[in-house]
């Protein structure tokens, strides 16, 4: 590792950044230490204001592009390099935590205060990225800032979207932008040379593993559908079995032909049934109707391929008395991370002894709509019992710094190629 | 079969038994043919006043006792003797069918101006009696006036029940009694010497089996549970399996045990889960906690006791990773009828040259509680597809005939024994 580095990933401040945590999580803040930031909220509004009143003592230059993505670059000593970046987003889910988010975008300005202050300089400018409404709790669809940004969608597309108020998302951001008038315009798909997102893992691996830093590898892919099962309504005591269409048995048997196809040694593959619905939901009536949804994820391509593709056929096969309807609701191809870019993470890690893993990320993130136009990774901390999107989340201020070290160090890597 | 059996057989018409049904779908009638008379209410109390007006032009004579069964005596040449009763019930599910009940009443109404007709004389006096509430829709528990009739439950125990408007049991009672005010006091527990129901099978053996007339041999038993399943929400992409604790995969491996448990070539078993409950119930969660009904039911005492009381322990090791809580629900012992009654209904169809053929009840009946106190049995007649408890229960005016037919020579052969 570069001496420079290492320095100023020594600067790094665990309570500094632990405080920060402490102050953002007072902005919308519910009972049970959690957090409600809905994005473009009054809310989300005072917390881009902390974080640009912190940026204010610093050299760095503050901007925002079109969807609200906030920017705050610090400089490099090659006026034409483009930027390394990092970051992650400040909004929550409605009953969310202190964690999951914001530790990336704080993460990313303590990365760049401990460059100050260990004065470090960069070829590269360093950029920290506040995106916009990751969550999508409030306006869907959620990664919008990044879709935004990378171009995966237009601006256009999304301006119409209201909340369950009616607000327009164009008004919502309307009046955010103009609460920080300071900010100066950023262009949509700006050149970016790499990106890390340092983030919670929002699972049980690193804790598992007694692991400090998750060397993120990429997002796995995620297949959904809603499995209808019609059959028809009986009395449970008279009606003999074998004259019954009873869509409870059926949605067992096919249920039961997934968990087959699923079934994983390795415990990579993630299937769930977490929704179902019975009619008429009735004791003594055999039910005539059961929606429940299919949740199936793999980090490798051809895998979730095949068991999505499986889904609908295997389920028409394993309905025995019942008609059957299979819809896909949501279909995310596996995001691969950037070798270079999971390297330097993994050797930054490395370096300063801290016991660290690779993994692929349940959950999506913006680095999934980043990894499109440059070299992207991420880095993990680990988060009590794997808990997220929930009051109770809750992680270390050691492991929040350790993963703020390893990705100064990985920062001032990357930004010196 | 006696001569006067099957004379007053013969005298059964078809026609008025139909028009009576007809007559008695007006009062609470409600769209698509159906039938809404809850116990008790202004549509019982009409169909109480259309019965006793037919009555009326007969020598019978009327009574009532302190729950409301109503009791319409064709009297005996023996004045001491017990009395062969039948009937059924005239309330109706909130959504219910012409058929479900009422059959049983106008049967045995029938049954009796046939004997009338063709001039019969019986040593016992024939009763026929309309039950109070075996619906149970509007006031629980169902089967109430054959439950206090027999004394299984105190009056006392029921008066203060209310509906769900609030209104009291006593005070619905008290307006029914009062408006048939010509009624005289009827006993609980008076001495029966026999007891025959008719009713539509509700099940679809009769109709597949290409049969008039069931004789029914006895109700099955059933035993009902809640199990409650709880485990741990998780996100469903981060968490592996092995480390969730999932109550949709728990409750679907104790659903497979309890579908293995309950097997039956035979499929006399029913088994059947209608109704399940997920908790958050969000595709892209692991469901914390699940509560599913269970509903086991078998004519053969030893079967359906082995069945129920290996519901608990099998529930608890099929779950790998969840807690289960089993909580009984409903227990009823199955009910053998008398042979000797089955026997007459039997020797009846056979003789008017009726096909027939012996089953179960699987639904319950007033006739449950009527075998604690006297020798009981039932007449079964088919039902469009199954179907009750529906708007769409349908019977044909022949079948229902045939089964009054069988009723009458019944009735007669065991009043003069």
């Amino acid at each position: 590792m570069r001496e420079d580095a290492r320095n100023a990933a020594n600067n790094v401040n665990e309570q500094r950044l632990w405080q920060r945590h402490a102050e953002m999580a007072q902005l919308g803040a519910i009972p049970g230490n959690g957090v409600n930031r809905a994005a473009l909220s009054k809310e989300d509004i005072a917390a881009r204001k902390l974080l640009l009143s912190w940026a204010a003592k610093r050299n760095y230059s503050i901007s925002a592009d079109g969807i609200g993505n906030l920017f705050l670059r610090r400089a490099g000593t090659d006026a034409n390099a483009t930027p390394i970046m990092t970051g992650s987003h400040m909004d929550s889910q409605p009953r969310g935590g202190r964690f999951d988010g914001i530790y990336g975008v704080l993460a990313g300005f303590e990365a760049l205060e401990a460059m100050d202050e260990a004065g470090v300089v960069t070829r590269r400018p360093i950029e920290v990225v506040a995106w916009t409404n990751e969550e999508g709790g409030r306006f869907a669809p959620c990664t919008m800032g990044s879709m935004v940004f990378t171009g995966a969608r237009p601006l256009a597309d999304v301006l119409d979207v209201t909340d369950n108020e009616g607000i327009k998302l164009k008004d919502a951001l309307a009046d955010t932008l103009a609460a920080t008038p300071q900010v100066a315009k950023h262009d949509f798909k700006s050149p970016a040379a790499g990106y890390i997102e340092a983030h919670i893992e929002q699972g049980p691996l690193l804790e598992n593993a007694r692991k400090t830093i998750g060397v993120v590898t990429g997002i796995q892919g995620l297949r959904w559908f809603n499995v209808e099962v019609s059959g028809k309504t009986d009395h449970a005591g008279t009606t003999p079995l074998a004259l019954r269409k009873d869509a409870v048995r059926d949605s067992i048997a096919i249920i039961n032909a997934l968990t087959e196809l699923t079934h994983d040694p390795k415990d990579v593959t993630r299937f769930t049934v977490g929704r179902m619905l019975v009619t008429p939901n009735s004791p003594n009536s055999v039910a005539s109707h059961v929606l429940f949804s299919v949740d199936i994820r793999h980090p490798e391509p051809q895998t979730i391929a095949r068991l999505g593709d499986a889904v609908e056929p295997l389920a028409r096969k394993a309905a025995k008395f019942c008609e059957v309807k299979v819809t896909p609701t949501l279909h995310d191809d596996p995001c691969v991370f950037d070798a270079n870019v999971a390297d330097a993470v993994e050797a930054a890690a490395k370096t300063l002894n801290l016991p660290h893993m690779r993994l692929s990320s349940g959950a999506s993130h913006d680095a999934m709509y980043m990894a499109r136009i440059c070299p992207t990774a991420m880095i993990f901390v680990p988060c009590e019992k794997g808990i997220s999107h929930n009051e109770a989340e809750n992680a270390t201020p050691g492991d929040l710094a350790a993963g703020a070290r390893v990705l100064t160090a990985a920062l001032i890597e990357l930004a010196n190629r």
